[in-house]
């Protein structure tokens, strides 16, 4: 019997906010942050998962992934591969956790999912893309959760998604393995010079990129000036994204991407609450003439809230991320759904090792949902990578190189992740002995 | 000045899975359990706050609720009472832990909050409802994060609301003092057997009580048959109310319904997952004509939800809870937010602590908001009182005796407190040295 034998997870924290990358109307000095989770078979095979914060409240989740770990004590891996969704049931049904809700809940519980994932990658000895491509199309529903989500999409709709464009998804698997994903930066974060815009733009226009995002939302004539100058750099074939990360009311937001609507962006993200599904729909039909869409997903907290916003075009482009959600189980549930209501998948990066995880959910939704690759695409940033990861994102001529090491490739090189322990590791004990970080009010 | 000199929270369990009371689909076997939060001011006066759970992860709220506590030091008590929204948005949007969303961090949020608006009623020795009753409309609005509600509710229609029945508000609070909000008994939970419910309806009918509610969604038959023996015990007069706690899908929630429609509930409570607005009022339409509702509020995770629930007709009882949300600021907005939609506002207690703090909400409703007690009903569960709270909850009539000790009225029998913390109480210790409770899978 192949058992789980031991699960670790460790608090990692990057001082990101000595230099502002990252920087949001919310968000104003995040410290690039995860919880790192380790799964341990007994045949010595480890799964390991990554889950993104700001910084504080990194280890709020970490406690719970130990926590939730004591309910897996012995547990068959085996089991989990026949049926993935029981162990997924076991935590998110869990009598007295459910409780918790979502939000720390639901992402403890994606840290354990994930880590499982990556550990049946490397028993099968594929990268997690492959390992989904090839799971036979029943497998993929019975993974799924859907106690909630049948209104929306039912099982068979789902199975004939992933048998419909079969004839097709070998050659689709091929030219992916050619050319990755298309993907954009995020180069114009708040707290950069417009020398630093120019600079990032400048060397990922030379690596073949052709869409950038830019965040706003702190001051409109501010923002009017910064996207004048991007606009300038970039021209106006180039694709632009803008992004306030909530910073509005619904109203609120009308109004002002109605005075943005001169510099053409296609998608504004996250213009209100994450959950005001609602208020996604009443933005969504304002701006419909305006050609600019509503994108939204690094904080929806939960598949019901993807659910709402998909089914009744409240999103128009769907930003799964790889670590907000309970694991593989929930975002497979969700890119089924964005196939449904033809809303095109364009996963959320950044942070750390977001980008190394998305990748693999891309190339399945364009080889075996979508089977296409005509509106999508991925977010890319270019830190936390090399020294970071043993086997980094690659990005040729604009598009993600598509990754052969087996499961999510998140192996952390160990001096890395010796220096990161927060509050222990090396980067870290000085400056929290000497009160200078931990929580900046 | 006064100043907030230090924070205490504990973590309180009590095995009340051993009698199965509290039980319902999804919460099988609960150990009713509370965040007990409290602040202590420079002038010696302390407040205290409960925040509810059903056991397990009760502890995860205590160890946000002890980081939330750094951002606090020293803080100026007297800045809070003069503006009761800055300390809150300085957790709640706070530029790190803002990341993890709403589930185990806005109940956090709540605890403390709650604990410094029972430390402020101390300060001016009146109860909670009577704080509330007595403060300007002006500060109220104040106190409220409008962010994302203004699109369903503006601040001046808010006041609007406060200040339109303000010739009547003397004569409904002198009556309120002299029988308080009507209240309704959850009488059949699902572990409890035929006699037992007997027992406890009669109980309550002895009490003043006609209104009832019954847990359901466990088997149609089963559900069928103890309808019709509490039916047969209650009668058509009284009012049935019954409650799935979000065990169904949207469809199914339907189906299921129209099966029970014979035995006239006034609503279903929780038919569907706690964040599917859309499903709830699909639910609400497909039931109108049978005259059910649909309730809910205790697992709803934020005031966004709630303003969506509202405006469009997802519920027609909003159960506010008081610690599920991020404490007094939010509930209040919630409360004015169903007086503009014409919503009453039905409580949710039970737990530990719960009703002893709905109480005063109900009241500060029914007095300055609705202006009216025609259609409010609050719920009652008659354990966790005698022996817990020094000032326990009164019922007379099948009304809540109008609290009249300062604050929230939470302060616990200290012998109570004591054998009561998790894990190295009296009541615990032995329990979790042996492995017979902690987590049961």
């Amino acid at each position: 019997m192949l058992k789980i034998i031991s699960i670790k997870v460790s608090d990692i924290r990057v001082p990101t906010s000595d230099t502002l990358l990252g920087s949001d109307p919310f968000h104003k000095k995040p410290n690039y942050s995860c919880v790192y989770t380790t799964i341990k078979l007994s045949n010595g095979i480890e799964g390991n998962s990554i889950c993104f914060t700001s910084g504080a409240g990194n280890d709020w989740i970490v406690f719970g992934v130990r926590d939730i770990a004591k309910l897996l004590e012995d547990y068959d891996f085996s089991e989990f591969m026949k049926n993935p969704s029981l162990i997924y049931k076991l935590i998110n049904d869990h009598h007295q956790l459910r409780w918790l809700a979502d939000g720390v809940n639901r992402m403890a519980l994606g840290s354990i999912i994930n880590a499982l994932w990556d550990a049946w990658a490397k028993v099968e000895q594929k990268p997690m893309w492959k390992l989904l491509v090839d799971m036979p199309p029943q497998l993929i529903i019975n993974s799924i959760d859907w106690r909630y989500l049948e209104d929306a999409l039912t099982r068979s709709e789902a199975l004939d998604i992933l048998n419909e464009n079969i004839d097709v998804h070998d050659d689709l698997e091929h030219s992916m393995i050619n050319k990755g994903p298309k993907a954009y930066s995020t180069a114009g974060w708040l707290g950069l010079s417009d020398e630093e815009i120019s600079k990032t733009i400048k060397e990922m226009q030379a690596k073949g990129f052709d869409c950038f995002k830019m965040k706003v939302g702190q001051d409109l004539n501010y923002d009017k000036e910064r996207l004048s100058f991007i606009r300038s750099i970039i021209g106006y074939e180039s694709k632009l994204m803008l992004d306030c990360n909530q910073v509005w009311g619904v109203d609120e937001a009308i109004t002002y991407m109605n005075a943005l609507k001169d510099f053409h962006p296609i998608w504004i993200e996250e213009p209100t609450a994450r959950d005001d599904v609602q208020g996604h729909i009443k933005i969504t039909e304002a701006l419909r003439d305006l050609n600019i869409k509503v994108a939204s997903g690094e904080q929806v907290p939960s598949p019901v809230i993807f659910k709402q916003l998909l089914q009744s075009e409240g999103i128009g482009y769907c930003q799964i991320d790889a670590s907000r959600l309970g694991g593989v189980n929930d975002v497979l549930a969700v890119i089924l759904m964005a196939k449904k209501f033809k809303v095109p998948v364009c996963p959320h990066g950044g942070g750390i090792g977001l980008c190394n995880m998305i990748v693999h959910y891309a190339i399945w939704d364009q080889v075996k949902v979508a089977s296409h690759s005509k509106d999508q695409i991925v977010e890319y940033i270019e830190f936390l990578q090399d020294g970071v990861f043993e086997n980094p994102i690659q990005v040729k001529d604009g598009h993600y190189v598509t990754p052969n090491s087996f499961g999510w490739g998140l192996e952390m090189h160990e001096e890395f992740f010796n220096d990161h322990i927060y509050p222990t590791g090396k980067v870290w004990k000085d400056r929290v002995s000497s009160g200078s970080i931990t929580f900046l009010p």
